[in-house]
């Protein structure tokens, strides 16, 4: 099967120990991540042939990370060197009525200083079926914007299929100070598989579609099909917090001619919330690219990021056989 | 705003890591407690001048408890060093159905052992507003016993507000030996706020409040007001525990004219109970501080000693921003 | 109190820290286990005279295990070295919607390969009042399966009580390539008290009882007494997995006149959940040996197996006064 | 006696574990640093009233950082919060053949960022006797280099004393981009201490003094001593490194009178050689602040960097006892 | 062979973790001590039967420690628990030009609260051949005085040898406040085998025995014998600290008619050098027992005591063969 | 620059933290070790483009084995599953006077159990210039000593190298029970480079070269010269144990019509000694495909294999510019 190569930004996450505050004691545990690593992890993990395409610094801190992708099984050849520094972003990991922080510590990365022009796509893309972006990418400069759309022409005259992850993050758009609205809609408009939810179909469309329910869901869906006419699938889930330990969480998927839609599943004991969004991501594209009906393709992504919750790190490290276990609700000890 | 003093022992304590039982591997985390040093803490993380008194030994042990309180802001001009011990407790951190087990080991400490006359109260009140109490420190021996009484006496001659918190360990009592009744009413007849619920009350007032519900302790809070003319005001948490994990908890405030009562709220995920109660006072004399009226101080209250169970350690180390996303029901990551 | 012997292999336990997958970080915590180890620690931990019968491997690992008895109060004066390496075996905590994921490593241990001829029953069993055995030692090879009868029949001989756990593990009987049930008939057919359920009495009888409810038990039961004489005890529990983090637990025994069924319990943050069987095992021998009568056997089993999963380890460390604990319902900090 | 204020950055230094490489294990440990602050933990460790003046941003980071410095006994109320990052640098310990290896990652800080204008350093130097400063802030930027200047004029217009650490950073000036001479020259004519050997001196000279022994260390200072009039001490230790965990030392100070040298001393088992320099310094104004004569000068400076050396972190921990110990030999145990 | 009885108190350790500083950070190592009980540990893994006997709590902590002693082949039959706190004593382990440094923290022990009669010696000793002592005990208090005078009364009436470890620890006797001399001297008289230098010879017998050379090693030896007729071994060793990680050591034994003294060794690399003077006397008891010559006898324990500095903790955990390794000369790893 | 393959056994290490006894506390570190895993590994790190070809269990085990050749650089298509164990190994790390001990455990492994017909060469060598195989392999047992021999024989018809190093491990091929010599002489004779001392040598040709001086080492080199036409390198080290954290180092290469030799080096404040060989072996084939002279090339190997003992773990993972700095003597920290 073509390859998948997922472009963005590489980070360390440096986190408090156990359930403490940052820096409570004076340690820190490292994990590897980025919202599009996350992906081509969990999607090399489930045996596809994934590679990353990304910019880290030479030093120690970059050498890990690309390291920590390969060891997962990801190609690396699409990450090179660069100016500039390791994206870093510290966490304070929530625990019941506490909810985790997050202190983002990116600016000035690598990825971020590279511009459209340090990245020659045709070779990048050389033998790739499928190309994942996100809306992290945008929000972090004009070079990376620039090549992110550099990446998605590209790949349109390739005959390459993009995968976009909205991943709306306020706080970096507010920092760079500029519309989101233009880029991350032309990024849609070149998207054959979107994940976002109404509420960021009404962002991009400048169009609100009132409540929560799935006809909510739907009427967005359809609005955006229309409004982008390469789209053919839309995924998203529906997240709520009880605590930091316990969410419940729902999966939907709509095409242009059907939708499934998940029961609400309670997800409980919860390790590392942190990259639940990316699991779902690489369940739904395992799906498809197993060539799954929507009901099982929406639930391959639901198991996917409902078991990510139970694993420290960003990304999904689970096998096929996990989540046949989840859906076939097996949970006790597997001797 | 005038400063907070806070006279109480200074302890260490050693946990098991993790879930494990004392010593079940040969390693032990270390905290800083004392009931009176955890409001300390708790006041001086919300922003208030908050300063301790008491007395360590003179060694690495006592260093690392005045440094643990400078550390999180709190003015330790009032700690001096003293002969005796380091005061200790082991805490083998409950689990599930498992509770948790205290082995204290603070007979001979250096606060223990200094006595009325090693402090001199009116410079160490310069300059203070409210002066904060509780049952423990009468309970460790003669010595502390009279300094507390001093201490409370010194407060009245200076127009300081006095809080006093029953904290009533019967284990404690009965070691020393003494008939706690007589000291404990005298402390509560000198203060304007007291931290205690009904059945402290009843052993105070040598009467029985009968049940549990809100009713039992308004009439309880009204008997607290006639035997104590200065008081004027009651605060109290009722807890149910339905595992070490799990509890669920209800807040109540009475004055001598109203009284404001919280729903119950659950609080899983447990990390560590120890110190709930001192974040509660803390809470409550941060509302009060602030100048809420009785709705809101006890939510604040309720709402510091719920998030506290989300955090390693003895003190709160919340801020401002931690009380009103709680209140908000914000619990998903803060990006 | 005549003293208890336990007969079975050693093994140590390799556990990813936290809630970790195997080697995700570099790093394994050890634990000691073994079934009829883990009855043997948790008895001694409740007051019994109870030793081990087992080989080891001459090395710092078998040296470990023997030495990790000993700690725990069990007498290793059974356990001799032998040829052959340590078994061990690697293990993936679950947590949330994940199940913990076992690997055996215990192929060509000194305990497998050691035969019947290796020990010296009358020895062994001198001043024994109960022997213990698992279904687990016949899976093991041709020597331990003879081993475990030869031990058998010299406690028969000795007027030695027999307590036999089912334990049966399909993994390991497959790779042995032997029908089971000959052998565990046997072993049955000598025991005076038996751990398993009707799926387990199925197995053994080779017919079906149906369902899952307190009926079929007893008819089970009642089949087991007719076909195996000399048995006069059958306990039980029956689990039912929510998630990693939450079961629910019924405890069961069955007499030859009359039998007792505990209420299903919530067993909600779960540490731990190997050895809980075992855990259960040691609680109704504790019960027995005690002399309680069936309904309060059954209720101290069905504690010290919900008091297990709050444990890191394969064996109960409880004391007499932890089982009073959990029945009386005290949950909160013991001061 | 009046009080030490110290003017610089303050650095999260994140360390490899152990002796390991950065990253190897996804872990990290984190200690506190920044030249001058530690000087000033190193001199309130001895009894020392000292303060910090410096940036840190508003966030966990920044306030583990302040923090830090008071539980370690320094005052902070001259740190404030302000916009930018947290300055931090990764370590690798070295050992044996494998020297250490920093990587900077300070840029952007919140230190760097500010500018002369964001100190009122008449309130700041108030009560101050002595003010130390070091070429790395100069090294920094625009901002902090007109800072230091700001800080040294108004430390001379209130007959504050003035002590001037070169700490020549050649990779940072690299990265500043502008020529060090000028500025190093001007900060060094401000000063009445200065940190720094021959090297150092023809550095800002523009004059080179040869070889490595005393002869020419002495006319180094001579010639700094005609080229600064206000200077009057000159101190500095020659280094040599036999490998990560070896390394030889002698100190040396320079008056306009007269000089003492000590023996050089070989530091072996060396846990931490970071912030050895800076200890040096502490104990340098150490013994000059308690008027010892310049052999005991020397001999106490040697005494704290020789000490430093076995102790993880960037700063002195050492109290008198410790230099007494270590001038009088005494190295076993201390019961 | 007969076995060895060892008296005296059960400590535990708690020890900075790494080179740190007591509670640098918030974490202690614990191990089980006690000059008594190491030698007992070092001997049961030589293969001795040993056994102790002590007075704990009843809690985690007596547990904990006893447990260790069982782990380790000690016979823990003889220790019993008793009223009074667990002795404690805190460890900040040297490094390079840093000396270790002890906090004690043992006043109220158990064991230090139990006197002679608590203690049924006939009973006690039953099948013992070699008792052993240290002058720690002693110093304890009166109760631990004359327990140690009864052991060694009962020792005598039934035959059996007696071996006593000065181990005068100046700081424990100045806080009991009582003169040495006399109790050290009554138990000296009542031994066979003594443990001591000249130095300890000297305060015995008040007679100055000048410089360090084996010579006055000898003359004071000579004295010794004189003043005691029961004793016919000395053995000690002697120590020069280069730094915490470098140590010289040479040993010397003398009888009635003969002496026997080593080369002086460099031990390097020390991890823990407390209880190295326990290791040297379970060195010197298992040479003297194996019926080994006076220069083996000397050989083994300067063996035992060099690899003690290899270890953590405080008790030697060596077998014959890495006494033979060693005195071969075999460094490099064992495959 | 053509491939290097390694073709061998990959083996976890598991590792006692600190400087402890195995299972002295319960935690081990793990490491992913193998002689010829760590020789890929070494020059990967140092630009090589290294491939691994071996066999390991489908299991976490053998996938976090595979992991961590790909994160430091060294594909692994050539690492297939297979049936059998995965090969395990564990180390009490040395201290002082206290030497490593290794407990093997790898029968049974997935690589020993695989046969020469498991492996298709003709593929796996495609692309390679150097094929690199130690004496380890054969020892393992009849499969992987065949495998071994089509290996070298495909190799020598597809023109490639052979590098062998000689890896005498004593007790492997006591166990395996076969004369050693007849097949590691037929390796040898098809090998181009090997590494082996005089001893190895007089092993293979079953003829004495007398003392350890250089006369005999070249006489030995000659004697192989002779023996094994197709030979024309030899490198070896010689070691001198001083204690476990010193030892001091020469290494030595012959040609056919030339040698190096280098100074005696010592190595101090060593960290890991394990899989310094393999680093030397890695420094020396790094040296020969640079194309460097025989000088320079042992300088190279004397460098590795010094750095590799600073560091945790099996494998050296330095790059050019550390070799570079260890040459230049460069010591003290880089910033």
């Amino acid at each position: 099967m073509a390859a998948i190569a997922c472009f963005g930004e590489l980070l360390l996450r440096l986190t408090a120990p156990g359930r403490e505050l940052l820096l409570q004691t004076p340690r820190l545990d490292v994990h590897v991540g980025g919202a599009e690593a996350n992906v081509a992890i969990g999607l090399a993990r489930l045996g596809h042939d994934a590679s990353m395409i990304s910019r880290v610094p030479d030093s120690p801190l970059g050498d890990a990370a690309t390291g920590h992708l390969r060891r997962w099984g990801v190609s690396t050849r699409g990450v090179a060197t660069a100016g500039g520094r390791m994206g870093l972003y510290f966490l304070s990991p929530g625990a019941g009525a506490r909810r985790s922080d997050i202190v983002y510590d990116r600016e000035g990365s690598a990825f971020a200083l590279a511009g459209a022009d340090d990245y020659d796509w045709d070779q990048l893309l050389d033998g790739v079926g499928l190309l994942h972006l996100s809306g992290i990418t945008p929000a972090l400069g004009e070079g990376p914007a620039r090549a992110a759309q550099a990446a998605a022409a590209a790949a349109r005259s390739n005959e390459i299929s993009v995968s976009f992850d909205g991943n709306y993050r306020e706080s970096l758009w507010r920092r760079r100070g500029v519309d989101p609205r233009p880029i991350l809609s032309s990024l849609v408009a070149g998207a054959d598989i979107f994940f976002g939810n109404h509420r960021d179909i009404s962002l991009l469309l400048g169009r609100d579609f009132g409540g929560d329910g799935p006809g909510r869901r739907r009427e967005a869906a359809e609005a955006a099909f229309e409004a982008f006419p390469r789209l053919n699938l839309i995924a998203s889930t529906a997240r709520h917090v009880e605590d930091s330990d316990r969410h419940r969480i729902a999966a939907r998927i709509d095409s242009r001619d059907g939708a499934a839609q998940t029961e609400e599943v309670e997800v409980t004991g919860i390790v590392d919330r942190i990259g639940a969004g990316d699991a779902f991501a690489a369940g739904i594209l395992h799906g498809l690219r197993q060539g799954l009906d929507l009901d099982d393709i929406v639930e391959v992504g639901l198991a996917l990021t409902c078991l990510k919750h139970s694993l420290a790190g960003d990304a999904s490290l689970f096998a096929e056989r996990d989540i046949q276990a989840f859906r076939a609700g097996e949970l006790d000890v597997r001797r």
